[in-house]
């Protein structure tokens, strides 16, 4: 990148294109003063803000410093530029503490896309709207023209829009192969209306804002990731079969394992959400989170544990960094000041639906290791072999943290807070690899703590915008921004207001799986009245033969996983990745590359008999009937069991993939 | 009012209390600049701005000049400051170009309670919102958590939300017995959301604000109608009975006519609003747009207008500003260059729903001649002893002016060049006070120009947002701001996804309408498929009983009608008028007094059996018991046909008031 300055301007290029500018007339910086007001209901936010001032800053002066380049901008803002052929830090000295709002410009031109701000389930690119970044609850519908999300709005102010995510964060990639990462956990919102420019907002002024260059998209994602941190590989028992998400109790749990073991479906995991027991709510069975395990529910289950284990059966529970009030646990916390409290140093409290929690305060050192110490002793001591670590996103605003920070700055923090105990009791329990947790929840620093991100809670349908689809988005977008272990519910998992799952959703969710690092089910929030595999005979013989697919494709999914430990690139790719030069893959958000060798369409639309997909130039060999296709647009019959898949013609796994291609 | 000046600022007060006040730590001015993007679907505007910049402006200096007080703002913004003992005026010079956002605080308190922005049909009392000002359809629904609000949003962009209205002003009274006025037809938004001030946003630097103070809301009403100008008086006639809506022809219209005439029910005109001809769409049946009499479907139109004529009841017919495409009246326009264009001078279209019309530009002082002369010789000549003047709230901000002004800035005034369009042709035809038209759409000066408004398209419900309720609201918000007169109709208009109108809503409806100035029905959007009058034996008899009331009233209301030609005291008005010490009635928008001695609380619930009422200090006689009544809550049996009524004790019109009690 290289600096042209002029008497009332500059600007940063990089290959030809302007990334940066600063003008009198068109200044790239504007600051000022704003009164947020928000409110909180169950982890959805409403967030205003009432903006006092808005300046922009015109004038500066600019000069040679210790090998950078420093910009005073109208006695506000200092700004300290080091840059380089691939990078660029402009680093910020806010002159004046009144200011709370902070705008910066990059310059854009009309072909640019854009990617990543971590898990974003609607739109891939990006190019046309504004992201707000705040990890909130995901949104039940997500797009204000369904009924389920005007329902779940006027009921439970939780219908989500198009930018709700547990996992936002503010970092994005260009198709001009850099990335731009503001280097804070305010509140921020990234505004790619325009047509010249971007305008990032950060309710603080950021410490640092770094773009960082590569000669494409896969040297860049070895950058990112090596700044952020990379993922771990996954444990290899993981391979070897579906998690299957099971409840009620010892003997209903593994008798459904038994069921399925005995139609022939490969098992890695019984995952059991309700080890710690259960309380029941109007959305349907909740757990009991109290963090330990609930003998009277499973009885036995240390000696299952370890029968299941010798025959290649893993054990999974869940956990999240909530303390259910009244509990032994919540006893301890709140007796030892490790809750985080109100401004008046009483007990606060947080709603999750019906039932009252306390905050864990991550942010002292002490209710940080007690936390962790849980994890070790009754997660991992007791003999989990994973978990999912949900939550994350429910920090309220006007609570008292033990650092003194305000809660505005540790909101989208806290994910990363929570993935770092889980990731720092498992290190220290030397059971890395071998352990698996996953989570839903995220932020900046998440990359290095988490070795599996699922999906978050989709509605048990066919919706764009919260449904199947969705994990498609999700899955890309994260992984452009260094998470490249995805999965989800197969089936999905909300079901509200008479959305009920279907036999056919959840067989094209789990030939969907059959394609992706992990194969887990999950009841969903409403077992009884929902289609679960285990009541259909046929299901059963279906997804056993995709447990076989899946296992098939162990070895190719282990140096995928590689890859994505020792490189950063994603086991679920956007095309673009490998096929750079294709101008018809920038919005492609339904289909995907699994490692380097599978093209993988799946099927999202109900009652669909084909799907359309398209296919960069390759040679590809088409997985179910070892058709051959070139470059084009293809409609493909894609029968129940059969997804629209493809291999390269001169894959090294050619012929595991003819075997598959039989199954 | 009194300027009181130190080193750093100023503040204006009066009463005691700060009206105005400029620091420059909280300073009283921000300007700025904005883009917005607006967005037109059939009159329903989704507005969005991109504010670049809002600067405070701190620094002034300030002198005084030939009587007035000169203050310079930061060398950006002079404003001169006319202020007197009652009165206050603020007028704005902007001294540079570039600026197209204009943000004014006025100091408030907690105490103060504000009212008026013209038609307001959600909210009476204003405090805790914000409310742009820009002239749309109201919405369908008008609250976002109703089936029917959503529905419409996804079907036609229509569900609107608490602050859309056919006519809102940029005016407002203050329970400090003031009154302010923005003197501007730009978008602007009024933000009643803080404490401590209130601010409102221009979107131009506003040529003038006006604050206008009395010794009570009375007085201060005399004031606010002196300078906008106030309403003509209703013709004698209309208070002989019912305005009957009816539809279909000739045969139909006068049958239906007929038939109420022989249950008794008293009748003062006949409104056809299809005398043009009709259209079919699906929205319902829509009218030909041509505004000539349909000969084929009103054979014999002018004599039987005439034959009931002499029997005392009128006949009234429909227009609006828009000409459909296809008739010889639009080709007219059109060669004529009477309609607005597009700026590259094309034809300009607009899209009402299926149907596609010319605009006609009313800021060429011909074209408004021309079409002016149309209600002259179609209507008045032909007839017409008053009309339905429909619309006006869709000027697209995207066409090309006569006079050379944007849309932007003409959107608002549309409405009172299309009331000052129909007055004119009533005034130049020596018909004032003889002919009634009645319009939805206003803004500042409709006051002068429309003798009657009505109260747009509600939804045929008991929604307390678009329903029975809001016609309460709207009339009460209008009558701040001047327009003292105004009905509604009877039974509501809007019926889509299966809302259709009841018997018993209609019956409320009327039963409120009984005391109103004037009583109308309407058939409706969908005639069919809604409960009509004529088609219900019983209703007819309990509608004539209503009708029998209302023109019972009509030496009262004539003298609240004369009262508010000649001191804009409004027919329906808030208690508060009367009983400005009581502090109960503040927020009170489902009650009113009619004229001086009459308190109407209509049922606005649907199968309510009672109906809450507050009482002022009086002396109240229930009006159906005779029962009295001192101030308080009460909680009244309102069996159908006799809404909660009551009227003062030692009122000049007792022994009326006794006789209509026995009806």
């Amino acid at each position: 990148m290289r600096i042209n300055h002029w008497t009332n301007g500059f600007e940063v290029v990089h290959n030809g294109k302007q990334v940066l500018c600063h003008t009198y007339d068109n200044p790239m910086l504007f600051i000022g003063t704003g009164q947020e007001d928000i409110e909180m209901y169950r982890g959805n936010f409403k967030i205003e803000d009432y903006v006092t001032e808005r300046m922009a800053l015109r004038t500066f002066t600019l000069k040679e410093d210790e090998g950078s380049i420093l910009i005073d901008f109208a006695g506000m803002i200092e700004m300290r530029l080091e840059i380089s052929e691939e990078e660029m830090k402009l680093k910020f000295k806010c002159l004046d503490d009144a200011l709370n709002r902070f705008w910066i410009r990059l310059s854009s031109d009309e072909e640019e896309h854009l990617y990543g701000l971590g898990e974003q389930m609607s739109h891939f690119s990006l190019r046309g709207k504004d992201y707000p970044i705040w990890t909130s609850e995901p949104g039940v519908g997500r797009n204000k023209n369904t009924y389920i999300t005007w329902r779940s709005d006027v009921e439970n102010k939780a219908g989500g829009d198009y930018y709700n995510s547990n996992y936002p964060e503010p970092t994005y990639v260009s198709s001009r192969h850099y990335f731009v990462h503001v280097h804070s956990t305010a509140y921020s919102k990234f505004n790619f209306k325009q047509k010249t420019f971007h305008e990032i907002e950060v309710w603080e002024v950021p410490e640092e804002i770094s773009i960082v260059s590569a000669d494409g998209y896969l040297p860049l994602l070895e950058k990112l990731t090596a700044e952020f941190g990379r993922q771990p590989e996954l444990p290899d028992w993981v391979y070897n079969g579906l998690i299957i998400g099971a409840q009620g109790g010892t003997e209903r749990s593994f008798s459904i394992l038994e069921q399925a073991l005995e139609k022939g479906i490969k098992v890695s995991g019984l995952w059991c959400q309700d080890w710690v027991g259960k309380k029941v709510t109007s959305f349907g069975k909740r757990l009991r989170w109290n963090w330990v395990w609930d003998e009277e529910m499973y009885p036995d289950l240390p000696k299952k544990m370890k029968e299941y284990k010798e025959k290649g059966i893993r054990f999974l529970g869940y956990i999240n960094p909530y303390i259910l009030e009244g509990t032994a646990l919540y006893q301890e916390g709140f007796e030892n000041g490790y809750f985080a409290k109100t401004f008046e140093d009483q007990e606060y409290l947080v709603d999750f639906g019906e039932f009252y929690c306390g905050v864990v305060d991550f942010t002292n050192p002490d209710a940080f290791n007690w936390f962790k110490d849980i994890i070790k002793k009754n997660l991992i001591n007791f003999g989990l072999d994973g978990w999912m670590a949900d939550f994350g996103e429910y920090l309220p605003t006007d609570l008292k943290l033990y650092n003194g920070k305000s809660a505005m700055i540790e909101h989208n923090h806290w994910p990363v807070l929570w993935a770092k105990c889980n990731y720092d009791a498992v290190v220290e329990s030397g059971k890395l690899g071998e352990i698996v947790y996953f989570m839903r929840a995220g932020g900046n620093g998440t990359q290095k703590y988490c070795p599996l991100l699922w999906a978050g809670d989709q509605s048990v349908d066919f919706s764009i915008d919260d449904g199947l689809a969705s994990v498609i988005c999700g899955t890309l977008s994260s992984a452009m921004v260094g998470n490249g272990i995805n999965h989800s519910d197969i089936g999905g998992y909300t079901s509200l207001f008479d959305n009920f799952r279907t036999k056919e959703l959840f067989l094209r969710w789990a030939e969907m799986g059959a394609f992706t690092p992990v194969m887990r089910t999950h009841e969903g929030n409403r077992p009884e009245t929902n289609f679960q595999f285990y009541n259909d005979e046929d299901t059963m013989v279906q997804l056993a033969r995709l447990t076989t697919i899946y296992t098939s494709l162990k070895d190719y999914l282990k140096e995928a996983v590689k890859e994505n430990h020792e490189k950063g690139t994603p086991v679920q790719r956007p095309l673009f990745l490998h096929y750079d030069e294709d101008n018809n893959l920038q919005k492609l958000q339904t289909q995907y590359l699994l490692g380097r060798d599978l093209l993988v369409a799946p099927v999202y639309l109900e009652g669909a008999e084909t799907r359309d997909v398209y296919l960069p130039e390759d040679e590809w060999i088409h997985l179910w009937s070892g058709k051959e296709y070139a470059q084009g647009v293809y409609t493909i019959e894609v029968p129940m069991g059969q997804p629209a898949v493809f291999y390269r013609k001169n894959s090294f796994y050619k012929g595991l993939f003819e075997k598959i291609g039989t199954l």
